[in-house]
């Protein structure tokens, strides 16, 4: 088995293309192609944290994949991040284990950051004019990174609840972007055509009466039943509604708030792969409000854990041939 | 993160104390002091194939332990075992992986077998004359070979679908027991008064008929709902029913069956760890039948695995300081 470590797995990332991967996957998924158990979790009271464990395969994959993702919110006292965790890549005809990825739970962060830029790619409007950031951790920064390599604009303002954390952000984008700090949510909210929720709300930050016509909306920071970023009166107003799962955002995340206030019915929701590969017709009109909701998707795991092993492979730089 | 790998797993099971650590983990479990979430489970057509993810964690304990195994039938063709799997260790404050033990399902074949001779130690009767092993593979042996550690007793018989089989079988059972061969079932049934069965058959093998009385049976093939070793008959006729998990038993392997069939009432089930720990009676009397149906419990692989973590880091095996 192939020991893949942090240090290999950011070296290796800059080879592959995950947009493929992950747009393949979501494809996959919605065409009914994959085999996605429910989330199994784990929670812990002294102290608090818990553990999700996503698995799942592709029909006729050479894989399957198990990722074990962990949040422990005291560790930062301890001078650990919050996140930690791992991926497990199996052989799908044998059983036999092929490699870990030592990711520390960086992999989740990148996927669901290229799950957002692929939602922009299919879902925002034509000409972007300012790209609003909710939030200010990692999350908040790979987003841009990732939107980096599918949209044009460069203008963005970031709010966060802690304006010194926006301050302290802001400073971290260089280059690439103009970035300013909103005083406000109302500010960012009235003044961006592509917003992106970051945070781990659990009351809603962005309301309806700011969002603009023409604007798109990607929330990936509500993937609980209590989590929410988006006032519900938001999908009410959209055009178009898209989650990355039908059924895990009818359970949790800022959809799922919506379906019970009513404000919209599970009919009417696009799933994104149907998006992708233009089964769902998605934004047809630039002046329409859409929305995607991320509550983040096994079939990610799976394919960001398969390119990375492949290009490990190629490259052969796992760890030692010792676990080869 | 320590690699433990099989061969330094092998060297350190003949270190630890396996019976401790899976009694107490039996008798906390039974006491409700474990956090043990429902299995999961992923399953393969083509070639077919299943994978179990148990999980869980003691409270108050160190770490959290995640265990994946495989069972693809079709490996043997392509020379390869058909069961696979690792264990994953974390820690419980913080969520840090700590090892992986890379068993290749070894432990869960070890940790079966632990189980099966404790409920002989707390169950079979005081004087057992004879030891019958129903199956010829590799739990069969271990059965024995853990048995041998608890029970005084050496005279043993095996029985197989396969009569060829059994004779293998009997040529590995070197040095410690006199081990005949049965012609049929019922030679072992009858003359025995401690059985353990250890076959994946889905249609009974052993039958209440051929029972005496006096003997204690425990089955540990049988770990899914189609899955069947027993005759209920047997269950009806038994003094004292013990299950590692009264919950599992109700929905797979011997006792579901006998449930369903009204033969014995949930009721009347005894767990395994209160048995252990003197909560409940178990066997009170030579004469009486007691029968312990095993289907597996995520608490085993947690006491395992702790202890062969702790084993490695105080022998300092584990693979390389490069993973630590």
């Amino acid at each position: 088995m192939k020991i893949i470590e942090l240090a290999q797995i950011q070296e290796l990332l800059s080879s592959v293309d995950l947009f493929s991967a992950i747009e393949a996957g979501f494809v996959s998924y919605s065409a009914g192609k994959a085999v996605i158990p429910p989330v199994g979790e784990l929670l812990f009271q002294n102290p608090p944290g818990d553990v999700h464990i996503k698995y799942g395969y592709l029909l006729n994959d050479r894989y399957y994949v198990i990722k074990i993702a962990s949040g422990f919110y005291e560790n930062p006292t301890l001078n650990l991040p919050s996140s930690n965790g791992l991926m497990l890549l199996f052989d799908q005809k044998t059983g036999t284990p092929l490699a870990t990825l030592l990711d520390e739970g960086y992999l989740t962060d990148v996927r669901t950051a290229v799950a957002g830029a692929i939602a922009a790619k299919y879902l925002a409007p034509k000409h972007i004019h300012r790209i609003g950031i909710v939030g200010t951790g990692i999350q908040a920064r790979l987003q841009l990174q990732y939107l980096a390599k599918v949209i044009d604009c460069r203008e963005a303002i970031v709010w966060g609840r802690n304006l010194d954390k926006a301050k302290q952000f802001q400073q971290t984008i260089t280059g690439k972007f103009n970035i300013a700090v909103a005083q406000t949510i109302q500010e960012l909210t009235s003044t961006c055509n592509l917003i992106v929720t970051t945070t781990p709300s659990t009351t809603p930050l962005v309301y309806a009466d700011y969002v603009q016509p023409g604007t798109h909306i990607t929330a990936v920071g509500a993937d609980t039943p209590h989590k929410q970023e988006l006032d519900s009166i938001i999908f009410a107003k959209a055009d178009c509604v898209v989650a990355d799962s039908v059924s895990q955002c009818m359970e949790r995340g800022d959809i799922a708030h919506a379906i019970a206030q009513k404000l919209i019915m599970p009919e009417s929701l696009t799933e994104l792969g149907d998006v992708i590969s233009g089964k769902a017709p998605g934004r047809t009109l630039d002046e329409q409000i859409t929305v995607a909701d991320l509550t983040g998707v096994a079939i990610q795991d799976i394919q960001i854990a398969k390119v990375l092993y492949e290009a490990a492979c190629r490259k052969k730089m796992a760890a030692s041939n010792m676990y080869q």
